[in-house]
């Protein structure tokens, strides 16, 4: 979630496309964009295709899943249930479970992982969704085999962050994979977004791979399939906007005149250079900026839910004898 | 902290005083400022002397004391240490201890209160201190008298929220303080400021009183000493900006031309009328506004280290036995 | 939870009927029995019709309700809805909703009390309970008609303990009750039992109010309809054993022989003076003696399940219109 | 903590030392006892030399040093400082930081591993010590000369239990260390003890590694120099007794006759045989047994202070620059 506060920066693809589109008015060459409405959310599917794409919307090839349900964010545990369903379709759409398997006989052993700060509300839905998740890789082998046919073993870890551990949390991952050698690698983690409105409010999940932390300036592991040796599923959910992101949207806002009556602010803000523009808010925003995040009221109570959502949805998508209806009734 | 979202809100005296201040070109009559600088921090010293003044202010008359401190942020426990002195001396200087005591041989009975909700974290200071501190009342009665006449029975509640109980905080406080008869009322709070470099840097201990919550619209009871009978100091400190105001602010500093050469866009901008200005904002944050907040990224320990750092001053304060130097060695 | 460790101490009407019936052989005068065993649970409800039977079991007269059931220690959802509804319909037939409301037209009021200490695992399930509770008494009066049908209106507080708030948790309930007039109190805490069986499978719920807290020596108020002057449910799930008791019990069944060859040895124990050997098992367990409890190793998880069971089953209990079938839709 | 249920069963050395000299009338071959007595504590150096005494005692041939204090149950801060540095000392008779370092001008790695489950109290000390710990290896590089003299790099992690993550902790931590590469494991664990008097009162500190979780009968990996490949140091206080022990040493007491007039019960009692004895009383602790722990009423608070003297301690023994009288200054 700690991604350098470069600006507009966001995790979601979504967000990405849209600012292409609105820089050069038309869909960026090499995206493909499918949309879909169904009941309380709304599915869109971004692939990008190629090398230059990547490059116009600062988001590696893959594809990128994003499910935008504004019932995310409300307490019915009966939609939350129905939206884990969801999730877990739209997750094995990106997985072929059959061909990650060792042999032909065995299930793919799929290890989860929990990234994020645990003592950081914001940062702590990696860790929140490892504490609801039902882990099966230690029973799998001694199960009947009835049973052991309608589940895959499962792992999980939480490895914290670089400021608790004083350790990169892809070299701890590295390791472990290495040691554990999984078939699959789901990372969870909490994400940063340009739009308030999608806090909370969209789960994104990708075959992309994912990079923690902020780094020390030197080149680093990537949670990614080239590093790790294993198919890697990024998965997360927008918890703060940066406080420089909001600022400029809303000045941004301004300059398009929403309601101005006067005409001549946009032309005179319009002259303002962008890079100018961002600089002073940084300034203003001094002594803590890049400190200060903006993250909604209750999200203490946000995390507890989104986390039992997604543990819910991975349950639900990694064991076929899980069914949708029964939720939950497996969350740890 | 919940008080509705006036713009620009603020809930220290000393940012009501700046905005005044700033708005007359002079010192409010009827404000009485003193400022002093000493090691590690600035105090500050305000007092509302009249009904008049109050009104400029928005801020009920009485005493005000701003301990501003940036070292509040920094995990570092000698200062922290000093800083609960120099907290405890303040907040003295507000309480005549021998004046409260029901009869000339007994020492008052204080009652901490802890204001706030514990499952959200920049609200849960009040509950944080009360975790942190020395209680006593229990214990005083059958302590030996040379024991009891270096400390005073001090007892403790945090009594939640009215999303959690259902009930107005004020009314349970107002049972309670009817049944314990305290002579004296201390609650602790997080606050609301108008400008970020106020987070989890100031300290506000006043004489007059808090209103908890953000009301459903009636007229309801004060943590006040008109409604509880008893004295009441409030103490807190600021955990959160709301996003309208830190957005706001940002833009009133680019009208004031910070760097910008455009020497026009300073008029045209002032042109936007003030109101207009406030409602646009707001209407840019939707959906999410009033429920976003901007709070520092590690509030969650920071809640932890400013908990202790109240409490041991709280510590210090009432029990004339706890030196400054073993404030650590009370903490609970 | 922290009643003296009187020998054999316990907080179960059903333990301590069956001392007095093997005590005496027989039922005991005045104390009414009626089993039922249901699918995964057996209830047993005991009635404490006078004077002399509440001498003979040391329990007040009234009504007694135990759900016993194993699966409350399983990680089972589906049968844990089910038991929620379970304690709903018996916590229902100790109270009559109709006669409590103070006007013929309107819903009484209920508080729910979450005792014990939600520092010490074993005695948090009040506080447990508190928290995933559904608390409407706030939103009551402005709900519309429809929704205020199937609806009561609820409150909730987690008073804390002595040591925590310097305030007999009675003192506290006192004042809130005069304040807030609730027509009805459920009083939840953890329970001490006799026998490890009982331990997390057990739901006891009474009308007879209950006492909390060890005390000072002194006279002290009880939750109790007399003290509170309003009626009052007790309800609690045993969560520890202590020490003296566990050891007591193994070498009374030791006496009697379970498999031992040794017919002389069952004599010899016998002629030990039963105070004696409590006295011998007492000095042995120092210096920890009464500070050791005995508990199960998964507390923390069993405190979660059973303070949703609970919760679960308050909330089919109060609201008419939650049905059993949806609790889990309900639990905060 | 969670050791197959040996009976009895312990992990101290010092319990096993005493065990053996009670059976066998003398000091066992092979081991050398040095009891040194000092302010607010008792250390007892146990060395087990050989192969022999290793099977005389069950624990591996090395160093076992006991602190013994009552003090580290109170809530006492300035003694609880004085015994991290106790600790400190003893620690670094064990460690020669000059022979660890991989080059002459290099300060050793030290990886701090947090053993045991967050999620049940009395096996939570190694993530609490973790929790506490000073984090430096991620600051070590980029540290000025001067600061990086006064310290060393230390990292940590806390790898869950089998039953969190579905992988064996040995193995997450071979994968680490392998990554990682430190020049020395400090492992912190929660642990069992056969005497209640030992209970949160004895931290032990050994150079022999640890066998981490009860587990799945075969063959596993050792948190030990051997398995690990770098040194291993195993630090662990006592938190729970299981209840066959405590049953049983009450009933062995009661064998030796403390009080009892009746001298022939002695003679009886000591016939039945001992495995029998042990058998029957597991028989009766049914259904619960081995999940029945017991632990002090106060063990959350217990850990938490613990946490922090062990915490404390580490940080005084790794980093030359932190003093004793500061230990609290360092704790996170």
């Amino acid at each position: 979630m700690s991604k350098d506060n470069i600006n507009p920066y966001t995790d979601l693809a979504i967000e990405s496309r849209d600012l292409a589109v609105e820089r050069t008015g038309g869909e960026v060459k090499g995206v493909k964009v499918d949309e879909q409405t169904i009941d309380h959310a709304k599915i869109t599917r971004i692939e990008v295709m190629n090398k230059q794409a990547a490059e116009a919307l600062g988001k590696k090839p893959g594809h990128y899943i994003t499910i935008h349900s504004d019932k995310l964010r409300e307490n019915n545990r009966q939609i939350h249930e129905y939206l884990s369903g969801v999730m877990a379709a739209e997750l094995n759409q990106l997985v072929d479970y059959n061909s990650l398997a060792k042999t032909f006989d065995q299930e793919p052993t799929i290890l989860v992982i929990g990234l994020g700060n645990w003592n950081a509300t914001p940062d702590a839905l990696g860790p929140r969704v490892i504490h609801n998740l039902l882990v099966t890789r230690h029973l799998y082998d001694s199960s009947p085999e009835d049973v052991r046919d309608g589940m895959r073993p499962v792992c999980a870890l939480a490895p914290g962050v670089l400021g608790l551990t004083g350790i990169e949390t892809a070299e701890i991952l590295k390791g472990v994979i290495d040691r554990v050698d999984p078939d699959l690698v789901v990372a969870v983690d909490s994400l940063v977004a340009k739009e308030a409105k999608h806090l909370n409010a969209t789960i994104q999940i990708s075959n992309t791979g994912i990079y923690p932390g902020s780094g020390l300036g030197k080149q680093r592991l990537g949670i990614t399939k080239e590093d790790m040796e294993v198919p890697v599923i990024a998965l997360g959910i927008p918890t703060v906007v940066n406080s420089v992101t909001i600022v400029n949207d809303t000045i941004d806002e301004l300059m398009e005149n929403r309601g101005l009556s006067n005409t001549n602010l946009q032309q005179e803000l319009g002259q303002v250079n962008n890079q100018q523009k961002q600089q002073l808010i940084k300034r203003i925003l001094q002594p803590y900026l890049g400190d200060l995040v903006v993250t909604p009221k209750g999200i203490d109570e946000l995390i507890r839910d989104v986390g039992r959502i997604v543990a819910g949805g991975l349950n639900v998508a990694f064991h076929p004898d899980i069914k949708k209806e029964d939720v939950s009734l497996y969350l740890q």
